[in-house]
Order: structure tokens, then C-alpha cells, then sequence
């Protein structure tokens, strides 16, 4: 049986394997394209955190991060047509995705010992790398540099873990307070259209 | 004396190192800009196999990779006029690199233990994300998205491999196999235009 | 008391970060965006050569690139109107940021274990390669591989570092000529529009 978590990182990889896929299609991509950019957003983010703290990724122990794409790719080629009506359905989704990776990727950084602020930027990083390198890869400038909060609802949430965690919570509270600040701040963010100051651009 | 693995990785690199050489050039690319993407086609691949195998890349252990490229450079400097009648010519070579370069990370993936869906990914990450990367740094939409059998000849290579392993074959022979169907996978669907089917774009 | 070579670091950090979100703010990126692009200008090549080396990035293990970044965050929101006017001065912060960064990457390799020629790659990645995420962040073909003496310096830089050593001089007097020697390759080949020729370009 699978556990909570395990059917939470499940709709996050499924939801973000649906977001590359959509988005390759988008630029005509064929099936075997449309699938790889699904997976490197999906796993993308794990796997540079992972590098990064010198572990395996996850996605080559467990082949489960394959067969979700897989689905999401039949998903999109089955349903694609009526995906456009379930924009909300994704966003919501997405959201979650968001806010489980974000949790994994600071429980991670923490329990291989990594202090607080490197666990926070390893939480980002599994939260939304993947999504820049979807859209290096279909030639666009990554939006989360642009648009709403999303990498920042990462930040938003770590802090919020540390703060939980400094308070003397135990660490599945931690978790939970975090997640949910993560998805509120993307959800809230988008609907009353929050966003960060833009940087004045100085022509080049 | 070279074995014959080592002549045929020789001309794997080369025929790579061209590819990314004459695609610089058409950007106008100077020529240490020229030699760097040459040199990251032909060792991206198996660079980023290493980097998630956790061993050190072969190119750090052996010089004649940055030789090969330099090679390649010299030769595109030189006879460049001359290149354009060659394409089939290069075509080959490069046919013959990407299925030597899906062998060797197979094999490589297995000798350290791990399973094969992990060994035919790394596999086709060695064979094709060279060519990925290129296509990232001179700012174009990555073509083995969007055109022909490319990776996918990777992925079935991987997976001939796999069925010669589970058949009771020995090494080389399972290698062999692996490396002309994806020889042959990627030389006949260039020739009968066979391709994957495009994905169905919604609008964005 | 920080070290000369941790103000010289700081000063190199603070210039590529400076350099990233100039540029992020020219394509009106967002202050979280902006940055994420200076923190990658400052601390990606360091990390590309850290990966290969297979040890920990060194602003995991100290916060001060992050303080760093933000402070130059800070910088071009308050005085961004003024920058315009000091493109002398960061060229020359830039220029001392690109020679002590190879300098490091070249030491810190060779302290590894790693021949020379290993070396003076991961010398130039540790100067360069920053730049040439940046440039992929913000959707631009790499600015180093068509324009002007840059990554080259790097070489060069390297390369009088091995003389040196061969030389049998002391290890800091290697580093003081290797980093002279990136600095006035650098700014003598802006002023002096010195450039390597353009490889001829077929057309595709």
C-alpha cells in the first residue's frame, strides 16, 4: 500500500509531467519529445538538488517517476481536448506539487545534515528547477523569473519550516505547516494577482 | 595500439564534435566558441551520465577527447567548403557515434549495477543529450524534440540490449546487437522519413 | 578578518552578480528572478566545476554568496539609474572577478589531484561558465562564445599558471602571474578589439 505521502508525490510528479508535456505540445513536439520534457520537469528540480547534495537521485531508484509521465502523457494525448476545460483542475494540482516538493526537498537537505539556509535553497530547487528547465528546453525565458510568486512561495514555505522547527515542532508539523504555506501563497498569489516589484530595465 | 572500441569512440567523437562545430559556425560563432560546443556535443552526454552515476567523466581521465575536438575544428577550418558535399558522409558518422555512445553508457550503467530501465536511459542520455545541449547553447528548440528518430533509436538499442541480456547472451554480443539496431533504427527512418507522432497542440 | 583573497572573492562575487541582474533586469525580470540570475552568474561556473570534481559547492558551505548577491540586489535597485555611468568600473570588477575565479578553479583542482590540463578546463568553467547560464536564463546565445577575449583569458590564464609551476616557482607567485595575466588578457583585448577570427559560416 502506498502511503499518503507517496500518493501526494504521485499527483505532484503526475500534475507536473502534465505542465511539460502541455507546453510541448504547445511547440509541437512529437510523442517521444513531449514525454522527455515531461520528465525533466517532473524530476528535474529532485535531481538537480540530488547533484547537488551528492545522493542518487530518486528517479533511478524507483521507476515510478517513469510510469507517471507515462501516464500523463497518455492523459494528454487521450484528453487533450478537454484538458483546456480543466485549467483549475491542473492549477490546483500543480499547486500541490509545489508544496510537496518544496517539503521533500528541505526534509531531505535537513537529514543529510545541511544547515537550515542550504535545506531552504534545496526546497526551491526541487519545488521549481524543474520547471526552468522545461522552458530552457522549449527556447523560452523561464517564466518563474517573470510572473507571479512561485519560486518565492518555495522560499516563503522554508522559512516557514524553520520557523515551525526553531519553535520546537515536531518534524511531521514542520512539514505540514510548511506544505500548506506553500500552496496558500501560489493559490493566493495568483488569484489576488500578487506579484513582485519588477526590476527597472536599463535599455542594454 | 588502440583497440577497435577506441578507434570507433574516437570516430563517435569527431563525427559529434563536427556536428557542433558546423552549427556554431552557421551562428557565426568564433572559433574558441566553435571548439567549446563541439567539444560539449561530444562529451555533454556522457558527462551528465556520470555526473547521476556519481564517477568521475571520461574526458577528465583522457585527453584525447579535447584532442579529437581540436581535430575537428582544425578540419572544419580547413576544408569547411568541402563539407557540404560530405553530408551523407557525416551522417554516417554521426549514425555510428550515437549508437557506439548508447552501447558504452548501457554497459557502463549495468558494470556499476544498476537495473536496466536505468542502464537504456543512461544509455540514450550518452547517445543523445549531447545534441541537447548543443541545441540549448546556440539558443535553438533541441531538434530531437521535434524531428526523426533520434533518442527513440537510443531507447530501442537500449532496449535490444536488454533482450539479448535476458536471452543468455554473452556481453559483446548483446552490444553488438544493440548497436546496429540503433545504427540501423536511426539510418532507416532518416531514409523512409519515419517519424513519432506530432503532439496535438493547443494553443497556449 | 577576511582574508585578501576572500575581499578579492567578494568583489568577484558581487561584480558577476551585478553582471546577471543588469541583464535580468534589462529583460524585466522580476526582483526574485533578477536575483536568481545574479546568483547564478556569481556561483555557476564554481558549481559546474564542483560537481565535476565531485565535491561540495563551496556556497553551500558559506552563506556570504547569498548576502553577496543580495547586496548587489540591493545595489541596482537604489542606485540603478547610476550604474550606466560606472560601466568602467564594473568591467574592472568583472575583470578581477574572472581572473581570481580561475585562479581558484585552477588551485582548487590541482590541490585534487587533477593533471593540468584538467586544471585549466576547470579554471576556465570556474570563470566562465556563470556567464553562459546567465546567458541561457535570459534566452540569449551565449555572449563569450561570439564576442571579444573572454573564456580564452581564461586559458591563457591557465596556461601561464603551468608554465610556472614547471618553472618551479612557489605556489602563490604561480597564482598572482596566472591571475595578472587573465585580467590584462581581458582588458587589453576590449581595448584593443582583439578577437579571434569568426568561424566561416555555411549556411544551414
Amino acid at each position: 500500500m502506498p502511503t499518503f505521502v507517496q500518493i501526494l508525490d504521485f499527483i505532484g510528479t503526475f500534475a507536473f509531467a502534465i505542465s511539460g508535456i502541455r507546453l510541448a505540445s504547445a511547440k509541437r513536439f512529437d510523442w517521444f519529445g513531449a514525454y522527455v520534457v515531461g520528465f525533466v520537469t517532473a524530476i528535474g528540480g529532485g535531481t538537480i538538488r540530488d547533484l547537488l547534495l551528492d545522493v542518487t537521485p530518486g528517479w533511478m531508484t524507483d521507476p515510478i517517476y517513469l510510469i507517471c509521465t507515462g501516464l500523463a502523457l497518455f492523459w494528454v494525448i487521450a484528453f487533450g481536448k478537454y484538458l483546456i476545460h480543466m485549467h483549475n483542475t491542473f492549477f490546483l494540482f500543480d499547486s500541490i506539487g509545489l508544496a510537496l516538493f518544496t517539503v521533500v526537498g528541505v526534509g531531505k537537505s535537513l537529514a543529510l545534515g545541511y544547515p537550515f539556509w542550504v535545506a531552504i535553497i534545496m526546497g526551491s530547487f526541487t519545488g521549481a528547477a524543474g520547471g526552468v528547465l522545461r522552458d530552457v528546453f522549449i527556447n523560452e525565458i523561464p517564466l518563474i523569473f517573470r510572473k507571479e510568486i512561485y519560486a518565492m512561495a518555495c522560499v516563503i514555505g522554508g522559512f516557514v519550516y524553520w520557523v515551525c522547527h526553531a519553535l520546537g515542532c515536531e518534524s511531521y508539523i514542520c512539514q505540514i505547516v510548511a506544505g500548506i504555506t506553500v500552496f496558500l501563497s501560489r493559490i493566493l498569489s495568483v488569484k489576488y494577482s500578487i506579484c513582485l516589484p519588477i526590476l527597472k530595465g536599463e535599455s542594454k
